[in-house]
Parts: C-alpha cells; sequence; structure tokens
C-alpha cells in the first residue's frame, strides 16, 4: 500500500490518470500473460523519459520496490510483481511518443512502450519491416530487455542484432538517463555499453528508447513441412542449408505430440498430412526473398520443389516426405501449437536451448527420464532445431493441479538434465524473472552471478573516475 | 626494464620460448601494423590459458604493466607498448591449440591466437566460412576485443553477430578465467557478460579463446561499379538495396582522388574505366548467392545487369553509368585504396562512422573546411558507405613532415566536426588504442566514461554477491 505522502509525490509527477490505485483497475497490470502473477501496489504510468526518470529517482529515494513492465507478454514472471502487494508496477504503456521511421538510414526510432505490431504497421507502405517473429505482440522496450528471438532467428538473429541506440533510465537518486550511441552502424569509440543492457531483463535500468535497423519486407514466402527419416534431421538441415543458401528462414521442429494436441483442439486448423496421419515428428522449412521477381526467373515455389525433390532423391536421403505449402497453413499449425496445448489444462514448459547437435539426443533422454520417472506426463515438445531452441513442454495426461513437490522435483529433472548433461541452457530466449529464480540460483557459475551483480551495482549508483586506454594492471587500469 | 626476479618468476611460468627480451628480437612487437609504436620490457608468449592466467596474476601482483597483443594489425596503437620500455607485451601468437570446427553445429572454437586465414583454410573444405572481410590477417582473439567490422558488413553484420563463446583472462590477482556461454545460439539465463568484452579493446580482460558461428561459404559472386548521379548515392543505395535483397553483400564508396592515387602507385591494377578517365566518385557493389545454381536460373551476373538496366532506365535515375565486374579485379581497385595512398607519404586517416544519411553531407562540409583551412592536404576518402562508414583520409599534397601543433588542429577540426557537427563517431570500426585517446577524453560523454571506467573495476577485482531477478531499487537490486 502507498501511503498519503508518496501518492500525492507521484501524482504530481504523473498527473491523476498516470496513476492507478484502485485494485480492480491495477489487476491486469498484477497478472502475468500466460500463469501466475501478484498484485500491484500501485501501478505508475509514465508518458516521457522524463517522467521515468522522475519515478524512478523518487522510488529509488524512498525505497519503494518496482518492477517496469512493458507489454507484459513474458512468460518467466519478469514483468509483474509479486503477491505480498508491495510492489509498485512502472508501466510503459503510455511510453508512444515516438516512432519515426528514417527511410535513408533504413532505420526506426521508438518509444519503449510502441507494440511490434506498430512499428511494423508504419513500416510495412515502404516494404520494411522489423523481423523478429513472435506469437505475441509485445512492445518494443521489453523486447530490448529480453533481446527475444523467435522463429525467424535463423535467418535474421535476434533483437541484439537490430537495435543501433538504446535509452535508459538507471535505477539510481537521480533517475540518470543514459544515451547510448543513436542510430550508428558501426561505432567503436567507447566500451559497448548498449549490450550490457539489451537482454538484460530490466535488472539494469529501465529502457525507454530504442533505435532500430529494420530489413526490407520478404516479396516472396514458400514453406513446406518436412518428415525427416529418424536420427536424419541434422542431416536434413544441412541439406537444406546448403541447398536454400541466404533464403532459408526457418527450420521449425513440431512433435507428433504437439501438433495433435494442436489440431484437436484449435478449431478451423485444417490436417495437412496424408489421411490426417500425423508423424512423429515434422520440420516447417520457410525460404523467402526480399528482391522483386525477374523475367525468365523460377518462382519460389518452384526453387524449393527442385531443392527437395533433389535431397529426396540422395541415397539415405535424410528426407522421409515432403508437403508444399502453402505457407499461411504450416504456419498457422506452427503457431496454434502453444495454444493447442493449453487447451486442456496447464502445460510444464521449458524453454530450454543447446548446441544444434545436442536438441535431440537431450530429448531422447529427456523423454525417457519423463517416462520412467514422470509418467503421468505426456512430452508435447516444439522447437527452433536451427538455432538449439527447444520448447520442451510437459502436459498432464490426467487433468488436475500438479502437486508443488512434484512439480519441483520434474523441474529440476529436466533442468539438471539439460543444463548439467547437454551443456545447455535453461532459458533460451524467455529471459529471466520471478519464475526462474531458482533455476538461476543452481545453474548459473557463481563466478557470472557474482559479476553480475557487481554489474547490476554499477549502475545502480553514479560512478565516477576514468578509463585509462592502454596498458593496465593495477596501478593504471582505471 | 624486467628486474632478475621478475624474470626468473615469468620464465619458471612460460619456460624460455615463452620469454622475449633480447631488444632486437622484440621490435617487431614494438612496432604498430602502420605508424608509430613503441619499446617493450619484455615480450611474454603463454602458449594456453592456464599460463595467461599466470602470466596476468603475476602481472597484476607485482604491477607490471602490460598490454596484449594478438595480430598487432590494428591502426590505433591499442596492441603495442609506448616508447617508455616499462610496458610488457603478452602475445597471443602462440595460442594457437584449438582450431575445431563443428559441422552439426555450424560453429567454430579456436584459441585467440588463430589468424583469420587459419580459420577460414580449415573451413574452406566445408564450404563455410567466417564472413568477415579485413584488409589485415589478424587473430580472432583481437578480432573479437576489436569487435572488427570490414567491407561485407551490410551483409553478415561485425564479429559480435558471429560469437557464440568467449574465454576470457580478468586483470586480478587471481587471473581469473571467465567461460562465457560455449556455443548456444539462444540462451537468456543470465546477464549478456560476454558482450561487454567484445569490442572492449582489451581494456576488460584477455580474450584466450572464442566460438564462433560460421556460414555458407558463397558459389557465386558478381561486381560493378557504379558511378552515382551527384547527389543521388543513397537513391543509388536505396534502389539497389531494393532490388537485390539478400544478395546485397557491399555498397563501397571510393572517391576519385583515393582511386587515382592507387592507380598510380599500386602496380598490375588495371584502369576500369572507359578510356581510363577517373569518375569522381564510384561505388563498388557486389551480389552474391550461397545456394547452388540449378537449372532455368539465371545466373548472378545476369541478375546483376537486370537491376542495373532496369534502374539505369527509370526517370530521375540515381545511375550515371556502371561497369559490370570481373569482381577480382573491382575489389582488387577497392582493396588497393590504402595502399595507394601511402605510397606517397604518411597519410592522415580518420576512421569515422555516421548514420548513412549523415555520410555525404559531412563529407562535402569537411572537404570545404580542408580546402579552406588546410589547404596542404587533398581528401582522398573511401568508405562502406551503406553502413555508415567513412575512411576520410587526408594525402599531403607535398612530401614532408607534418608539424605536430598543425596535425593536433586538422584532427580537432574533423573529429569535432563529425561528433558534433553530424552525430558521428570518432571511431567507427578501428577500436580504440593510445592513437585515439584525445578523441575519447573530448568526444565521449562524461556518463559514458564514468560508467566505462567503473565496468573496468568490475573486472578488475573478484566480486561477490547476487544479483536479485525481480524488483529493485536500493533495498533489493543487488
Amino acid at each position: 500500500m502507498l501511503g498519503s505522502e508518496d501518492r500525492a509525490a507521484l501524482e504530481s509527477i504523473l498527473g491523476a490518470p498516470g496513476l492507478i490505485l484502485d485494485p480492480p483497475a491495477m489487476a491486469g497490470y498484477g497478472a502475468a500473460a500466460r500463469y501466475g502473477g501478484g498484485a500491484p501496489a500501485g501501478v505508475l504510468r509514465p508518458r516521457t523519459t522524463e517522467e521515468v526518470s522522475k519515478v524512478v529517482a523518487y522510488c529509488i529515494r524512498r525505497r519503494l520496490p518496482y518492477v517496469p513492465q512493458s507489454g507484459n507478454t513474458g512468460l518467466v514472471l519478469g514483468s509483474t510483481p509479486d503477491v505480498t502487494g508491495d510492489q509498485l508496477v512502472i508501466s510503459l504503456e503510455r511510453m508512444t511518443g515516438v516512432l519515426a521511421v528514417d527511410l535513408e538510414d533504413r532505420t526506426a526510432r521508438v518509444s519503449a512502450g510502441v507494440r511490434l505490431s506498430a512499428l511494423n504497421a508504419a513500416l510495412e507502405p515502404h516494404g520494411l519491416f522489423l523481423p523478429i517473429d513472435l506469437g505475441a505482440d509485445p512492445m518494443l522496450g521489453g523486447m530490448a530487455a529480453t533481446n527475444t528471438g523467435g522463429a525467424r532467428f535463423l535467418r535474421y538473429g535476434d533483437m541484439r542484432r537490430h537495435i543501433l541506440g538504446l535509452e535508459v533510465v538507471l535505477p539510481d537518486r537521480e533517475g540518470t538517463v543514459l544515451s547510448l550511441s543513436d542510430g550508428l552502424r558501426k561505432d567503436s569509440s567507447s566500451l559497448p555499453l548498449r549490450h550490457v543492457f539489451i537482454g538484460s531483463f530490466g535488472a539494469l535500468g529501465v529502457i525507454t528508447g530504442v533505435t532500430l535497423e529494420v530489413h526490407r519486407r520478404p516479396t516472396a514466402a514458400s514453406a513446406a513441412l518436412l518428415i525427416p527419416h529418424e536420427g536424419a534431421i541434422l542431416d536434413l538441415l544441412a541439406a537444406v542449408e546448403t541447398a536454400a543458401g541466404e533464403a532459408l528462414t526457418a527450420f521449425e521442429g513440431m512433435s507428433g505430440a504437439a501438433m495433435s494436441r494442436a489440431l484437436a483442439n484449435v478449431p478451423g486448423l485444417g490436417n495437412p498430412f496424408p489421411k490426417g496421419q500425423i508423424p512423429a515428428y515434422a520440420v516447417l522449412i520457410e525460404l523467402t526473398r526480399s528482391a522483386p521477381l525477374r523475367e525468365r526467373e523460377p518462382t519460389l515455389d518452384d526453387d524449393l520443389e527442385a531443392i527437395l525433390v533433389d535431397i529426396a532423391a540422395r541415397p539415405a536421403s535424410p528426407l522421409a516426405d515432403a508437403l508444399i505449402g502453402p505457407a499461411d497453413r504450416l504456419w498457422a499449425l506452427r503457431h496454434a501449437l502453444s495454444e493447442g496445448l493449453r487447451a486442456e489444462g496447464p502445460v510444464i514448459g521449458f524453454d530450454l536451448a543447446f548446441r544444434r547437435s545436442a536438441v535431440f539426443p537431450f530429448r531422447a533422454a529427456a523423454a525417457a527420464r519423463v517416462a520412467a520417472e514422470f509418467p503421468e506426463f505426456e512430452v508435447c515438445d516444439f522447437g527452433h532445431i536451427a538455432d538449439g531452441g527447444l520448447h520442451f513442454n510437459l502436459v498432464p495426461r490426467e487433468p488436475g493441479p500438479v502437486e508443488p513437490a512434484r512439480l519441483a522435483a520434474l523441474r529440476d529433472c529436466v533442468h539438471s538434465l539439460a543444463v548439467e548433461g547437454f551443456g545447455g541452457s535453461f532459458s533460451g530466449e524467455h529471459g529471466l524473472g520471478r519464475a526462474n529464480q531458482d533455476a538461476y540460483d543452481r545453474y548459473v557459475p557463481p563466478r557470472v552471478k557474482s559479476y553480475s551483480a557487481a554489474l547490476a551495482n554499477v549502475f545502480a549508483q553514479a560512478p565516477v573516475g576514468a578509463l585509462r586506454l592502454g596498458p593496465r594492471p593495477g596501478d593504471s587500469a582505471c
């Protein structure tokens, strides 16, 4: 609960519409996108960087805990308060003042609260887009803070690759505003400070503005579902990468179990497989081109077909079967997987990442462990195979709640196998929040944790001092 | 000069071949790649990460200043000692123990002393390469520390985009070895610590190993020289980007003055222009594809020709003239520019970067200032126009040394115009070293400098503490 003095002070910074204290009106800011969430002590809604700065400075001086929140589409409780009711939410939803597209630079500058869909709507008339492909429609500040990847990472990479400038408000008594290299593609004139904040899940400061490199929107896309032979998926990936070159934009794996749930539970989704027979595993591949087609050129569909016919004809081909397009329908299946699983009750989701070569060995080992030790769950996984990303989802075979101790044992089992057994990550692309505090404590190496804490300390105060360029150590480094 | 006790201790770590103290033998480690350099107090040549760790720890404890040096191909005196003779060089040239290519992961793991050419030689039989295209042949540790870009940045980006893992020795009394996420494309399980070290010019630690994502080597390349109409270069860039899409790998600007010097001074370089008439400005563009050609497809040369014919035929076309390939010959001209300038005496080089739209306005303003205030110099620039990179080189019209005060005035004039006048960077891609200490002191914002120093402090000691994931501020951030 916010005291009357704090309330008056915050209202004087933000104005009445900038402050929400009514519990029903706050509920949406407390609830997480999928599961869980908590109760805000209040919701602060700044409209400008200056207001963010004043609000942060006030909270720091008064020791009021706060959680920055932009689109609140994350899955790790990184943008919602806990259940104590003690924590404020700083919502960036009204930070939508800047959305400036620069066609000559092929860049866009946005305030943190601008949604991905709004940016892409502004870019579309110019044949441009931000090629981060996500199921949700987050705000760009949160995307920078999480360093989101997505389904077309293989071709376009993560948010980091696109960020040419960042504005951030630091958690110190002045609410220091740091503006970090705005719009330059090449800049080595200082330490790469902006990269510390990208993917820092809000722990180092509140991102208030982003400058992004944007790309030519594809002029054509073709997609296919590939059925690999058992154990041949990496050979298939290599064959497709070699044959398609820069045209390949996605290589998305889907288990039969996940596809079955989607086809059973998501209305309007056509079963693309012959006789409706869902295979044990399928891969959605997509080829795109961003240059217009010229005369005498084969279409992208022709291209895709030629590639697949060639791969299928090889001796010991990794490809058992393939179905070409339509792209929309195939992507609809891919994008329905999460919804298909959730339709039958809560899903125990793991956002794992591995070296490519470890994804399927882990998957086999983990499925065996689950079958032996947690037979009440079914593995319904899918993943960004070319990027090593694996959404290892477990769906209870019977409805009803899962006991907390059982859930904790399951999480430990999967995480330890992923991290310790296969050199993987317990958080591939969803970032860090309260939901994975346990895994962070347990699996992140102690040195990485202690340097991370020290890094957070740097930006929580206003330091002084000068960096010497030249020989170090002790006597001259700083 | 190294005392006998230090000498014995370092020799016991490195063995006799690991320590060079003989001045003639040390000379190469003191001289910079192009101009300047100094004299080492000694050269330490570790072969393993463990030896680097021991040597760094020893130097820190004994307060012996050192400079890490890998390929020593840099241009900013970042890897050479000064003239005092007090500074040790830690050369990474013997750190060549690991060069492991993983075909399934499409990654390579290398020790810091492996040269770019050696990596590419190992990758070539597999149809792979690291697509960082530089004039020099640096070592990969230095490339990571500098975050090198190069001539194909437009398509492939900088070193940062390719680095999936980093091993670094920190400047503390233990020579702490930090190993940061080895080989994962997606990993958001901790703060992005490795990105702090990429492009940190050795100031935060000595990079000893790198894991890199590598790419399919192009199967075809076509190039052309384009002569833009005056003032139309950004229109030309937009037209080429739209028409060529993902095939465009380079858009390199060359002034007539720079091309003239190259053609006059570099033997064996053919003049590609009709009647040998060098235009005021030309752009080298390159299209590549990494997928093999299939039947009925036009070749990349056909593609390039069609694109250029189409652009030339437009009303108010930005394209005045164009010459297609051969690619080798056109790149030979591009790569000869630096040598062509240096053939006539020392060059005053500026490695600047801008937003794309500011490159030519700056260029015009700077040329006018030079003509008015420094008429003894001729502007002979070239640049990575699509990336905003501008190598603004000044060549003395008459031979002979340039007075230091005059040189300082010239540097101030160009830097202040670039940074303050046009929002640019005084160091686009060459990094930071003694050569640009003055510019760093003057043009980097005080806050960025002080946070950079604080960041360096974090890694110069072994911190303790834990980062809380969740609400901050004061009472809970760290």
